[in-house]
């Protein structure tokens, strides 16, 4: 999608945007997806893929709660991608991945995804430059495949946070409560590779063929109210239709 | 793999091919088969995907008990592909097919594969020429992930029957009862888009960029001496080695 710089992109909101006027929107926003993701299910003509990748804190889980909890839980399917099992490993890296794409007529979330194979391998020196290049062309025929093949709509979100921002987040999983549950020392350790992570996600980003979304996410309402704008958009262009009623019934007494 | 034209190749033996010799040497090849199969599994370094196409009655069933038959069930698995099922013409048509590749240390055969979608769909008109287009980069593509993200060694064989044959082949299950069970009405329909499954095949072939054997079949005997050459040489090639020792026992006594 042409080169990306990351630092020319701002991670906050706009200053002439109006907070509360952009949370009434986003609740507004998210019942319309609710209501466009009960159409989905009953069409059955599209799948719909939505990719969330962002460094550590970034606001993933928040992002899922707010932009898709109106949903019914019918036809929608969150799928957390965390280290491979040694089954997954003993196979190319899309295979897992493969596995869990949506059905027509159904929505699926991936929380992290397959670009983490040419994210944290990438930065740990685990695959060559080779190896890399090939990889970002496998997932592009593979993205391609679900979407010709499959009428898979795919929205990929680059939730794009300030190095500060992140510090303020895993601080406060160390300070919190009901955040200790989110604390993994390995975070902290995974920030000191800060630039590298970044220079990769440029990088894929960049030479992807079906385009990211990169979305300013140190406040996570501003988050909220520009990804349940960017889906909206998305499957209102679907301009998905009620099934017309298939009957032989008679009976009209 | 470039222009391949079938009415060009026999599909019968030399004649100069002893029978009784070639039996010989291909029960030779099968044991040599199941000892680098054994190999296969110790080292677990390579996957090996072994796929079977042909006309109805080209004999992939009887390939698979010949060349394969002296091999240890572990590690060894046989996918017959039928009519997608629903839930799979929910997905685009490698979806099913990518949940069933050889993990590394494992050797599968494939009865039929994802060429079908190139063939039966493509000879009956299901599917349009550009869908066919795209479906083979697809596969290239996937078969390129498989080879090098991986390690998979990828064996696909046309079973080359000629016409005549197989109507012999087919009218055999009408006649003998140990083959009554593989008759299928539906199979002499097939055989009169025979012209138009030759043309698919040729196209497939043609545009695969990983090549394909071409095996005459008319005579069981020679289709089994060829593929077991073919898979035998193949193997060897991947120079695969027994795992080293790896101990901490020190007691000796």
């Amino acid at each position: 999608m042409g080169t990306v710089n990351l630092s020319n992109i701002p991670t906050r909101a706009p200053d002439d945007l109006d907070r509360d006027e952009a949370e009434r929107i986003t609740r507004q926003r998210a019942q319309r997806i609710a209501e466009l993701h009960q159409l989905l299910v009953a069409e059955r003509e599209y799948a719909v893929l939505i990719v969330l990748q962002g460094m550590d804190a970034s606001g993933k889980d928040g992002a899922m709660r707010n932009v898709f909890g109106e949903c019914s839980p019918f036809g929608l399917r969150a799928v957390p991608w965390k280290k491979p099992t040694e089954e997954e490993f003993d196979h190319d890296f899309l295979w897992r991945i493969h596995k869990q794409v949506p059905a027509k007529g159904e929505m699926v979330i991936f929380n992290r995804s397959h670009y983490e194979d040419v994210l944290v391998q990438r930065v740990h020196g685990w695959i060559t430059e080779e190896q890399v290049s090939k990889r970002l062309a496998s997932i592009n025929a593979f993205e391609h495949l679900l979407a010709y093949d499959n009428q898979t709509l795919i929205l990929k979100f680059y939730l794009h946070i300030s190095k500060e921002q992140q510090r303020e987040e895993l601080m406060e999983r160390l300070e919190e409560p009901d955040k200790f549950y989110k604390h993994n020392d390995g975070d902290w350790k995974e920030r000191e590779h800060w630039d590298a992570y970044r220079a990769a996600y440029e990088d894929a980003i960049s030479r992807s063929e079906i385009p990211w979304h990169i979305v300013g996410v140190d406040q996570r309402w501003y988050r909220d109210y520009i990804m349940t704008e960017i889906i909206v958009d998305a499957l209102e262009k679907l301009n998905m239709q009620w099934p017309k009623l298939v009957t032989n019934f008679k009976d009209k007494k």
